[in-house]
């Protein structure tokens, strides 16, 4: 049988335990923990470039008030009360395509974008009418740009900023920004490039691997979470939600009827 | 129907999110994450001896290579590559009484225990006496001491340290130190507190609910599940336990019978 | 090292599965599901008794309109709806101690109290007096009793009845009556015994494991969460929940303020 | 707000629930739990071929030894043992893509090419050619066929012979077959029919949507892992696993260093 292998940690001493060959206890002491996450994923500490942006990254997503995950993880905390760990991991079950995942998707959108510019030599404004024409004949939505009540959301200028502060390429923000053009020339309105779109674009200029997309977001949003489990255990907010549910619901079924 | 309500997020704005009444991007631009965990779970920034210790709980825990919760993580990616967020959710499901969930049942074994010390004005030594034997009486495990595998558990003198430097009252680790003498004399052997327990303490000397206790493992070691995923999606670590699992187990029930 | 062990499923053959030494494809052919539920929990096939009370409690939780777990699961498939096996896990979540948990908790207690009952000698309704009386004195809910809505739980009448002409004992149904009938004295009310007591009083009576109680529940409830997710992806209807809780809650946390 | 509708259950009276009209009472009574799966899904009764087939679908996935659903639910229990259902949520997130997910996914690989066939006047030969071509441009695999283990799935003929002498036609069963034969005469080996290509291939014959395709797996396995979770509680047979993780896993990652 061959052999479990991790480069990770190496944790299995009576005495030590070694986070990316870096012992614990000297991490507790003289790290933060964002540079661990950093750390811990990606096997080095970051530039201060790196912990400025992840940093911002981390403290934009922290919470969005009756959030779908945060509605999910005080139901489960209202029905469940012996596991918050159960409370938590349905919340973080909702961070797929639809609230939060758009990182992923966006991400990947954009670093095929930006290596396909370089390949073919194209500009980042013909990549984007290929891209707005490409989806829109698919029929899908453009990840990354939109917002159903922000306007403007205000975390995305704050995030680019400082990720230009930091000294990071911005071609894959470029590209994003050529996108928002294209569509907004195409349909003749205001669209916002929201949080996920900016965070894929940024971590993207960080030469960040798209899979790890959802990641930012989970490990962000956990916070919230934990707040609104902390709220719910301590006074409980979702009743009329489930009062609501319980006795408001239309029955459009077949009416009563016999075997 | 009575309404919703929460004080963590005001964030129903065309361009503006605030976290417990500070803007979210004031927050990106000017605070650090373990700030911003504070802030988002207590309701007010912490003081720089709150942010050291809850700094260095977030940093003890993060990860401790193939815990049950990273295999957990890693099985699930492995069948549901479609789904980041799920395989994160499996191993914060691992994350209870026995992985991380003493945490909480320590806080309140220790937060009942020095209450009740003050209120019958007994000495650590002997609340310690009285609860060691109670947990024998009724055939429970103290939580917080002992290691299947650490002789010397080395995250828990530094969290002591950097949490007596800080300046917080140290009782609850003082009571913990108690229960573990007391086990020590009484059992003959050495039992080592565990960071489990070491974060309980430190905790409770806070002033913190021990019913968030659950939540600093999870939100630290949500790190590492992201890791370990990560890790699995480059190169499949948990193909020797699929391996095994699924040809060398042994099958123990009934021979081979017909209906 | 030593080996895996199951006496459930010998799998591990080019050609073969057998489900506690029956082979599958027999199985398939000429048992019920019921049948084959039992089979694979307990090790063999049920009586004809057992399949019918078995069956009848499988149907009786099946669904139960917008309870908290189909909430769930329909706000879970709305955020990512690329796992449909994310949802039906997130509505899982939901079923503790307050969601079909009390099967758990209630057959623990009637189990333990028919024990009592016949150690100490004493009839059902005294121990039902001890049992109102203990827990009355800890403050903790009596599980099994009572419902929010539903004044008569029509499924329990039923599963009685069925239980009894199926032959099987009925102890823990009469510790049950007796507890509810106590209640009803000191408390001077109706109190409807409901489902999760019907079904906890009758897994008792056929001798099986308190510990197993949730499970009941869960199998049987999977169903409507399927359901649930299905008709969430045709036609969504968790709109207005949405829509109430992004934008009607009430948020009471701190006017804005400057960092 | 406009309202929560739903069509699967009339549930909010003091004294009766109706699942699709149906009073439950009575389907405790006079209907089988399969019977009741198919009309809280479908909205109305099966037909006896319907329910024949359904019932052996149901039955042939129950268990299959140590999967890594079954795995996870037996590390999960044992790491939160407080969380039965946190045990039972944590193996349905592995059925995904590579366990059980193949049913939808080769559903829709069938349903779209049979419809393919009836449009564009093919025969299956000429769509199943075109389909192992595609897949292998975009480098996919086919789903549905072949198995790590088995060289004949012992579970897959007798579901197509009880699909067929059920009556159902047996179009996208003879689709899928047909794919198998290219694939054995391409790659010049024998690939088996797997029970997800089968399932698939029936479901499909049977007129339903594979978007529900995950949903019969889980309905299924569900029972299988109730059984894990209860075998590990009363046995625990995860140590060889834990102890293999612990201390024989390998560090390949950075040696020890300093800050």
């Amino acid at each position: 049988m061959s052999e479990l292998r991790t480069s990770i940690t190496d944790g299995y001493y009576p005495d030590k335990i070694l986070i990316r060959g870096y012992k614990i206890d000297e991490l507790m002491k003289k790290k933060n923990f964002v540079d661990v996450i950093f750390l811990t994923i990606f096997g080095r500490l970051p530039t201060e470039a790196e912990y400025r942006v992840l940093n911002s990254i981390l403290v934009s997503c922290v919470d969005h008030g009756f959030a779908p995950s945060a509605l999910t993880s005080r139901l489960v905390i209202g029905a469940a009360p012996e596991a918050f760990q159960g409370a938590i991991a349905a919340g973080i079950l909702c961070m797929g395509e639809l609230h939060g995942g758009a990182i992923e998707s966006c991400a990947k959108m954009l670093q095929e974008g930006v290596a396909r510019a370089e390949k073919e030599g194209k500009s980042f404004k013909e990549i984007a009418e290929k891209i707005v024409h490409e989806y829109w004949v698919e029929g899908k939505v453009i990840p990354g740009i939109g917002h159903p009540f922000h306007k403007v959301d205000p975390r995305v200028d704050p995030l680019f900023e400082i990720a230009k502060e930091a000294g990071f390429p911005a071609k894959h923000v470029e590209l994003l920004k050529a996108i928002k053009e294209v569509m907004e020339r195409d349909y003749g309105r205001k669209f916002p490039i929201n949080i996920d779109g900016a965070i894929a674009a940024v971590i993207s200029d960080m030469g960040i691997d798209y899979r790890l997309g959802k990641a930012f977001f989970i490990m962000s949003r956990v916070v919230g979470l934990v707040a609104h489990v902390y709220e719910e255990i301590k006074r409980p907010a979702m009743d009329p939600i489930r009062d609501m549910a319980r006795s408001k619901y239309k029955y459009d079924g077949p009416p009563e009827r016999s075997l």
